[in-house]
């Protein structure tokens, strides 16, 4: 694989082979330039097993922006597929189509509102919403899939972490067991979704960050090997780096070796007018040893040392590391506070891969077409009901209840304003009986969720801050019931129809499930 | 994120920062060109959850020689490193070292031993040996840890889903669900690991092969949204594409609308001198489906089209799906081999993502640094002893017994020849009680397992053909107990240390171990 290739890998051809059948075949019978709406959103929650979200975190759109502004078919896109054949040899795409997407095979005419990253999502609710030429808005589908879902999936599993580290320093080190280059990807949207800081270089230079690291193993064992001490390594680290010395303490023992050396060198270091920033540990009993480091730093006289925590932490086993702190201190009398306060967390392959759920199922579906001036809904009738898409040209809204907390999302026909009656109906997605009225006095804020974000060939808005981004995640979150927050088995958040696109939808249900019965 | 940025994150800077902190902290001790040899292994194969890998399949390793061709530290990336600041507000880097990567930050002087890519590989075995100037070997970490271990994971997957579909077609699909653009590293270690296509256009063009694909329900559901059948979006399909109709038939409903109208459409066809592939069903309970269907086109005439089955498949239902219909054919009398053998898989999801197991806990350790011409193997000791790594400059072997079958591996140091004595000794990794002696007239070949695949700045072979990847896979495959391919608790593989190495081993836990003591 060459740089050539590598350009043709991640451009206008990242996607699947059917994309363009189709839309050959909507150029064949020339309705590739029909309006079409698609929406794109997720059914379920990530399950990983043992606990379960109660919301997404939305991340992914503005890197699919990025793309869409280059993303166009080139000439080494179409020779390539002006040699595919078909099984009897003669060729799959014709001249008038390759010229077509020549001309027209780009994303100009394409409109996509979207919910703003960082924001919280919840299944069934469209995190994108995709209207244009039916031939490059199908042509669309794998790039914007593969990069909100994946993105969105890292955003949420960093946003779980985050909130079982509480404020504490929170590290993304995933890069060595990420998905390829996914691992760009996923250190992105755990900057989103809650990390301060990653590894990860290029990465941390794209968002404008300073990367985080200091040594590994390797550091101390290259120092054995050359006949010198772990006490030789920790010095000449502290030397280069007196401002940044944080010590990796496991090489040898943690306990009986490297917390030793460390204390050894951090003394000199202060004594040279420097503070150490503190130890890390990766390996062994973390509750344990962090009770037993935090107390030798403190009788060192080193109280403000931090002591990072790295091996495969996730949510769970972060709230476990606090919890086996706590249960400790009661025997042993420790300050059990003061320990887990100065924890920080370095977390790798558990968050990059979303362990237990490694996809959010999200999917694009064609819900609208637009014929003679009208919006037709689209359908598809072979899931369960409970899966069945939202058919027509639609938008979302949140609903704040009188505490200013979100307490639903509406789903509605683009054109419908909610909040015009005395009462908001929010029905169940598909059981008529079930359903909520509202009473204005119990409403504090109906919000739109989608904004137009590419329009007229490029994007609306100047892309949205890193800082931006994570406060849009913070405010969703403070407005989130805490039962939502649970990392098990979470309280259920309401997602509602109008009842307009309710009754238009069970119609639609009804015509087709006639027409087959016939 | 522009070009120039997308560039630079998939550089030299694809990397986790403290291999930089560290490159500089040897730099500054001038051991930064020592000779010194890393090993990349892993320590447990994959447990997806109730069912686990035997075996693993090698892969990713000429991207990485590729991208080791390109990249360097370039303007762009140096620059960045110079504005890095400490804690202080202090650079980071210091101007000697950038001066230091912008002539030698490259990886001109490393040298690569390697298993090929598809060969079957075992815990604790080097994947791959990296020897050269310790700076820039330990800067190579996180690339080769990344593409290695997730091409690895994923090849590993498909090699087992290829085992459950046995020799029917095995197509990749995941493109939507991978983890961004590791989606195209996914499709090409699936395309190793025993896939025949996939989906992915632009990663099909680099690997030589044709994208496959046909339609999704958005045609069906564009059909009807235009007022027309979904026979009639079935007909336009073959139209246009008249020797590759394979038509999706569960839009509406796969046995009263779908199937009727495929059948429909495939005998005008045929009628107009072409063959039908066959259909796809995506939803519902495929083994059903797929029986129910096999009969229907049986007597329309076309016993040879094809049922391509997709929607959440691994390897666990691929095996069950084939049970239902041979369970269900005992009731019915349906000849249940004619429905299996006319299946094909469509596999997305779970495969792109290794469902159950998402990450291959690939570890690269320093274990040998040259001291005036000598190896000083070196150590880390706070593992478990189980998990220790092996010290020293070494290489590896495949042993085949006398019925040609891989009986174990064995770990040696580099200048030993195993074979020489009468028994050969295979060794536990740590107890020395336990060991194996095989007599010569035992064994029937003993095969160094690694190659020099990079040396002198470059390749030292032209890159291996998908198909010389593939043969790999299965002449080792086939030279595997039966038991090791069993999907779940399979039988384990040995893996044995030689006589000198283990003893090198204990003594020097015991060494530094006693010098903790003290």
């Amino acid at each position: 694989m060459n740089d050539a290739d590598n350009r043709l890998m991640e451009g206008i051809l990242f996607t699947d082979m059917y994309q363009l059948t189709m839309a050959q075949l909507y150029f064949r019978h020339g309705i590739h330039e029909q309006q079409a709406h698609f929406d794109h959103f997720f059914r379920k929650y990530p399950d990983y097993g043992g606990h379960q979200a109660g919301y997404c975190v939305n991340a992914g759109l503005e890197w699919l922006l990025d793309w869409m502004e280059t993303a166009h078919f080139d000439d080494a896109a179409l020779h390539y597929l002006e040699q595919e054949r078909d099984s009897h040899g003669n060729p799959v795409f014709q001249k008038d189509f390759l010229e077509y997407l020549r001309e027209e095979g780009n994303f100009k005419k394409i409109t996509i509102k979207s919910v703003a990253e960082g924001r919280v999502v919840h299944p069934m609710v469209p995190l994108t919403m995709v209207e244009g030429p039916l031939a490059m808005a199908q042509i669309l589908e794998t790039a914007l899939l593969n990069c909100i879902n994946f993105q969105t999936l890292i955003a949420t599993k960093t946003s779980r972490i985050r909130h079982s580290c509480g404020g504490k320093m929170l590290m993304e080190f995933g890069l060595r067991r990420a998905h390829g280059l996914g691992g760009n990807q996923g250190a992105r949207a755990a900057l989103i979704g809650g990390c301060d800081y990653t590894s990860n270089v290029g990465l941390s230079y794209v968002m404008g960050l300073p990367p985080k690291g200091t040594h590994s193993h390797a550091m101390v064992q290259a120092w054995l090997a050359l006949g010198k001490s772990e006490e030789e390594s920790f010095q000449a680290y502290a030397d280069l780096y007196p401002d940044n010395c944080l010590l990796l303490v496991d090489t040898i023992d943690a306990l009986h070796s490297g917390m030793p050396h460390a204390i050894n060198v951090f003394k000199r270091l202060r004594a040279s007018g420097h503070e150490p920033l503190g130890v890390r540990i990766d390996s062994g009993d973390l509750a344990y040893l962090a009770a037993k480091i935090s107390n030798m730093l403190d009788e060192a006289g080193f109280p403000k040392a931090c002591i990072v925590l790295s091996n495969d932490l996730d949510e769970m086993t972060i709230m476990q590391i606090d919890s086996q702190i706590r249960d400790d201190a009661k025997r042993t009398g420790v300050d059990a506070e003061h320990v887990i306060n100065r924890l920080s967390y370095g977390v790798g392959t558990k968050l990059i891969t979303s362990d237990g759920q490694s996809a959010l199922g999200g999917v694009y579906k064609l819900v609208a077409l637009k014929v003679k001036d009208e919006w037709v809904p689209a359908m598809k009738l072979t899931d369960s009901i409970s899966k069945m898409i939202n058919p027509g040209h639609k938008t979302a809204w949140r609903i704040y209840d009188d505490r200013q907390r979100a307490t639903a999302d509406l789903i509605s026909f683009a054109d419908e304003q909610p909040g015009q009656e005395e009462d908001l109906m929010l029905h169940h997605p598909v059981e008529k009986s079930m359903f909520r009225a509202l009473k204005k006095s119990e409403i504090s804020k109906i919000e739109p969720l989608l904004e137009t974000v590419w329009a007229n060939g490029g994007k609306t808005r100047p892309a949205p801050s890193l800082e931006e981004m994570r406060q849009n995640r913070l405010r969703d979150i403070a407005a989130l019931d805490t039962g939502v927050l649970r990392m098990r088995n979470p309280h259920i958040y309401h997602v509602s129809l109008s009842t307009r696109l309710l009754e238009a939808k069970l119609e639609l249900i009804n015509k087709f499930r006639t027409s087959v019965d016939k």
